[in-house]
């Protein structure tokens, strides 16, 4: 299998870490030099490995916004 | 392998539907009877298959809700 290749093109948030220092992080990824996508995931220190996650369109994550204010105001 | 029990206590929000009918969606799931925890999931139809996805606490949820408020008024 050809490897994955990534490149984080841009860290938006990061949402917490864990004692293993681990952090969980909303970035913008370039997957096998395609165009930037949106992308939630655990990664290791220093992006060394990266873990569970999806990726995000942008109307996926305009839908997420609404989605978490329209809770909060419930 | 004991089979992975889940059960969806919540809703929040349906994020996209695909061609084939799958959806992407925030979720409480209940995992194996455990507290349940927020979940951003691929499902196929009537939730018959689950995909990728990852869990959030609600620190890692107020945490994203806040990144995404940001990101708009950038």
């Amino acid at each position: 299998m050809a490897a994955l290749q990534f490149d984080i093109v841009e860290t938006i948030g990061v949402l917490s870490t864990n004692k293993s220092g681990w952090t969980k992080e909303l970035n913008l990824v370039s997957w096998n030099g395609r165009a930037p996508k949106f992308d939630l995931r655990d990664w290791a220190p220093d992006h060394a490995k990266m873990g569970k996650g999806i990726t995000l369109s942008n109307d996926e994550l305009d839908q997420l916004r609404e989605t978490l204010i329209k809770m909060q105001t419930n």
